[in-house]
């Protein structure tokens, strides 16, 4: 045939940060043994983002790392631009890894007139050149469906479960959900810690105003016994630490909080730290202070989970344990 | 300016139907006070459907009726098809109208390599040429964020909760939730009856095995009162028939069901007419032929709800009540 | 260059099919010596189906075939919803094999307000996720252009003709075409049986009817000779039909039919084996059940044919005779 | 309601037309009874065209007229640039209208490795802006299909058979395909003329060799008739000029050429004149320069067809006997 | 015709705002006349932007203002979320205003590997759902291109220009450029303000260091005249202030600097009141923090001409004098 | 697991060519040290171009090179249909290499209701399939952003400094720009070549007659000098031929013309040769037939400067020093 015939089509996998959250990236790509790209990024004075790569990334699989926390709109921002940078100097794929998907809680209209923002934030990712999304626990499944190719869910529950049973007594164990609408990730937090009871925490959340809630009532049983509080984030933990508290005064032995994104927005460390609750577990997706780290708290690193699902990426592998829905 | 003016830029409302639920596009048509636009549709024997509007439609607002029942593919391709055939006859919109949203349960995956078949079948309408949706009572709230345009997601709840307001002694009723997943629902009804109190049924799903699931216990409150069993649709009836029972054996008076949805794949009717149920309440988004209604079925209409909705988006009426969480 | 690299870029055909015609799938596999990944399909109690397939997909050519038979709504969205999966499993390219390509007879407007449901086919395959479609012997070749992306239009002539080379004495035959539309067919079919005399049946059809038509008389020489009838699908057979006794009526010695696509919606394994006609020739693009066929009747296998397009496509092969109009 | 309510919506029709046809603008904005919006249209000295309208298009439906004569890419190129224009200049609507929709004969690959390039004109036109495309008789009516939108599809047959009915008699009339692939177009004529017999040429096309053909023979009774030969358009006059002449050598007593579009491509003219055709009628969709009249040349106007199309079109109108299929 | 008519197809203008320059939003309604649509939008605690609509927006033609000010992602952000949120309420048509387009100076590659992220905002507000861009005095007019639809682009000069007439003796006037690549647009000032002599500083800037610049020396005739340096934007003044004092050294008698765009960022109100300049004038495209308005500042109101040019758009208007390029 | 597994993947690189410059293919496949793949393209009668490659294309990185040279908009056809033949043809990427960009100066609008066919070209280019486009010095860069995908801008200017630097005392230059709006290039010249003084013309352009340019006086130093006339075109001569004469009256010692496309135009020949200047120096982007070659013409390679971007395109190289804004 006519041309030029190559034999080497090597892949190459990269992967490059935004600067939300550095450590996470750094521990990343030691899980993955590379050096990251290196990346130019800074603000113009007037707050435009500027980012370059250092390096050729022409014909890579490129995966591109970003946390989704405060300023939030700065660093999705940043990571469209990334990924328009990218498209533009040929990488091969482009995959968006957002640990904590941003928005993701304004995933349907509660109102008329109201956005989906999590379904926009994935055609911006699309726009902007992403071929696949990364993401860890995300806050409803259905959010899988809102971008248009393949999305990546990773499942850190497994992780929160392993670190909880060293910490609980399984046999008088009592998972609760904080609310009644997410009783079903209890469950199967129940079912993994043994099949204990179930309960969670039925009250009335004003949608008018936001991040706040009124706490009622334990629905289940609870007396006697250590609860596990689960959720996928904890934001101004004001509903956990109601959840808390009426665990508590409903006769629980002792509560321990798990939950994958520890969002942490004042004054959830404040609330926290002074709810009863025993330990507070969560992962390192968003990054965490120092003065936002109080005395029950833990970290998990999520890193691991993060660069092994990247490597299955990168070779096409079938281990699909990381994945959500495989249990 | 050169050209020709034309002053009379009339709106036109056409409403075309498919098939499938002939009594409702008649109801929806009457409440509307017009005719239907007559469609000639026919299979051709190797099954091919043929489609043709017997009338113009060039610059009109069209709506599709079409009713996602067994022989569900066939109905959702002909309204395909039928959206086609409007787009290319110059319709100036067209709203596709499915009451009940076909494969709306498919919204997520549940296991690595499956569909999001609810995403897929927005992105089918958009494609053949819809430029909105309607439809009632979506199994989640976040399907409204796998299309890419408006979507009228009406709310039949009013309609239920004042059909059952006249069967049950408010002050006596709990709302019961069959499932932990679908609580929120049920907190939604309890709040619209009066606040009584709320339960839910702890069971264990088999998802590998698709209708079938294994009732456990009631957690809440529910002995000597009258249970609302609420959900979005009842498809084999097993889970709710079972709920039922559940609810009954834990000390309830009796059970009313309500539900939008009457999808009644066998063996739902016999199930349901032998679970114990006082009365099961559904509207007739989905046509129920005479053979699976039994002696405690009630069947309210849900054509007024779906003409004033067509009526509101054809006028851009701001009457917002109909519409999904303007409570 | 910072990353990781990978020398093993490793190239994987994987072959899927829908259940529409297993006889064929396996058929193909056979051919192309590997297993099918097994998909788990079923419906669920309402009709929706449900798709998995077993093992990883990632980084594959997947080919998915489906053969569109009766129920045929009920198949083409089963391989829509397949290759949506496909999509969200991350499979590197995806092919649509539909040895007949369902809706192919509509592909323009008749009168107003049609659809044109080949064009709309294309585009919900495309839209699910296909990247290139595969068919054999397509009703009329610009159906190619429907297709946003390569299109594999195989041609089943030579093994048909290779055929009835050894049922007839290609000295004394004459090509016919059942109609005043596809005579260019016959025109080929002639000239590779030796350039014999070519004739036409001239027939009205009422379009306003489906599947009926009313023979006239033939055009051409055909007393005495040896005609093969060439259609590319026989659907219920009446034209066909019609033709034949046509044919015998104006003196021809015997008729043989020929065509890719055996449909046979009924009357038509009736009206064929009533028709007079020695012998009708068909392949398998769709299955022929048992109760269908009858003593006339020849069905060659299309499988090594579609299993060498799928080996060429994916080993990027130049052999192109197998495509149509490369004789 | 808070904002600005505007009683006023009227409605704007606009024409303009680009360079290749000015006497078909003119003709067709006088049965419009409107002045064609004034376009400034130019080369630039390395050929890159320039063009502006003089007047604000705003808000208006603008049908952008071409004629696709020689040089094609030129003019196809100019108003694709003019479609651009009117997207930017914030048109309502815009409608293509190209009486001769160039490139439809490249409708198919007939061989490996070739274009579509009449899909590929569709896209190009949609890309630029274009929301409804208008032309007249189609090479093939397959190619509605090409574009995602309205096609209006005008159809000149009755046009030209009003015509040839004058100045035949159509009881002694046999109505003569030239070509085996477009017997179906005979066939429409012969059942409008009144059902007398049909025939047609049966040849061989060398298809690596274009615009070249070999006339055969006739299929079909001729002898003594006025022969009516018909087809979609004459480009260089090779295949009908030979066909009048097989009609004449099989005895026919006349001949008449009937087509709609008069490419007339050298050598053409002579051909025709020196035929032995007693009239050749075409209409005007291109323009016919004086060079190219010979004198048994009849042109009809197509400019009322076009004029009351996008009348119908503007008003949406329900008059589709205008349009393709109709009859 | 079947179906419901309607005579009063009526047009609504609607004005949303979001939360960047409240008295700008508030300057341009009262110059319409009108009120604004009232906007909810606030902060969630991790900052993730709410925004609802107070009043429906069916069928209105809506424009979204918003000022890209810093902190700028954020508001870019929001005016997305707006957007979307108006596409799902059935806007009309949806109009983004952003007096000045944030990243529009990030309109090409300097280098490898960067963003084009004036095209990559283009893109997002296309993807959220906007149909037509207005914004005022880009920095390069190629940013027009860049969005697929309309783009009304608004121009200022004549009004600052009208200013600056009252303030200098034309005759004495050199219009300076402060750079290189933008005397394009001191040209346009010189032959406004009557014709007279034209300079530029000649200097180099270190495009790896942003924000910085060095002057270095004036071409042109500037001795003993009054300079008006003219620019699009005024970032951190560096370059103005440079150039003002270089102006100055080079023996003009005063300077007067004018600019569409007062981006004003640290340090350029000390630069700017330090630099020996007269007088400098901008307009309220962007808010000026009173901290940030020093004594040579002159502010001139924008919202005139947005307000004229939303009419025009609205009215379709033919009043083209507002916008880009018809002087 | 399942399927075929070929380890084989290689790569091929393939190059194409339209009509338009055979010479520049010709020698860009010598520098590549490859055959062209042979390319069948020749007009049908009424001017419809024909293309079909007598090879399989089937998983090759395609580059299909064609020069934008008169006749425009015939070249830029019949690479777009080349374009649609490889999409078709299974080409793994397709590469357009123009290295004139066609319609690049229409980059904006400059008055209202005008096109801008630069965005258009690049739309087309993308709708018709191309992944990528290269090309040589873009007449503005931001015309980069005109096409969503990968741009490799090549950058002739080290070519033409290169010569002019043997042609020329550095250390007693003047770079000129003909024109205020293309000071930046004269400054890029000025500082590679040495840092000397820079100038340009100021002069009035009529945007209302094209190809017309009055020109006016030189800003800057070129008293005695050699003036070094740059530009990124010469079209017809007009701007370059009357900045020649305007620094010649001003004292310049002598000019030399530097440009990287020649369009050549009538009656640039004449102009230029007549214009007084030394030396005229181009590339070979465009063809230059012989009649407009004049003594003082210089003509520079462009092959070279394409074959090593193609070949670092499909090398996935990191040699980036080929690209523009690299210095």
């Amino acid at each position: 045939m006519t041309g030029i015939i190559s034999h080497a089509d090597e892949k190459r996998l990269v992967l490059v940060s935004g600067r939300a959250h550095p450590d996470l990236a750094r521990d990343v790509a030691a899980e993955l043994d590379i050096d990251l790209v290196h990346t130019t990024a800074y603000d113009f004075a007037n707050g435009e983002i500027y980012v370059r790569y250092a390096e050729s990334v022409r014909g890579a699989d490129v995966f591109v790392l970003q946390s989704h926390t405060a300023p939030i709109n700065q660093w999705i921002m940043e990571q469209l631009i990334m990924v328009d940078a990218l498209k533009r100097a040929s990488a091969k794929t482009i995959t968006v890894v957002q640990p904590f998907y941003g928005y993701a809680r304004q995933d349907k209209k509660h109102k008329g007139r109201e956005p989906i923002s999590a379904r926009l934030m994935a055609d911006l990712f699309k726009t902007a050149g992403a071929d696949r999304l990364m993401s860890v626990d995300l806050h409803t499944s259905q959010t899988q469906g809102f971008f248009d190719g393949p999305v990546d869910h990773l499942w850190a529950m497994p992780l929160l479960i392993d670190y909880v049973r060293t910490r609980v007594d399984v046999s008088n164990v009592t998972v609760v959900s904080p609310d009644a609408g997410r009783i079903r990730v209890a469950e199967h937090w129940a079912s993994k810690l043994g099949g204990g009871p179930l309960a969670f925490v039925h009250k009335t959340r004003d949608t008018s105003r936001p991040n706040q809630a009124v706490a009622n009532r334990v629905v289940g049983d609870v007396v006697g016994r250590t609860c596990v509080l689960v959720d996928d984030l904890i934001d101004t933990g004001g509903t956990i630490a109601g959840a808390v508290r009426v665990v508590l005064d409903a006769g629980a032995k002792d509560v321990i909080v798990a939950a994958t994104h520890g969002v942490l927005s004042d004054p959830a460390a404040q609330r926290l730290s002074e709810s009863g609750a025993r330990e507070v577990v969560v992962t390192d997706t968003l990054p965490i202070v120092p003065e936002k780290r109080f005395p029950q708290l833990t970290i998990l690193s999520i890193a691991p989970l993060i660069a092994r699902a990247i490597r299955e990426v990168f070779d096409d592998g079938s281990v699909t344990s990381l994945f959500d829905g495989n249990a």
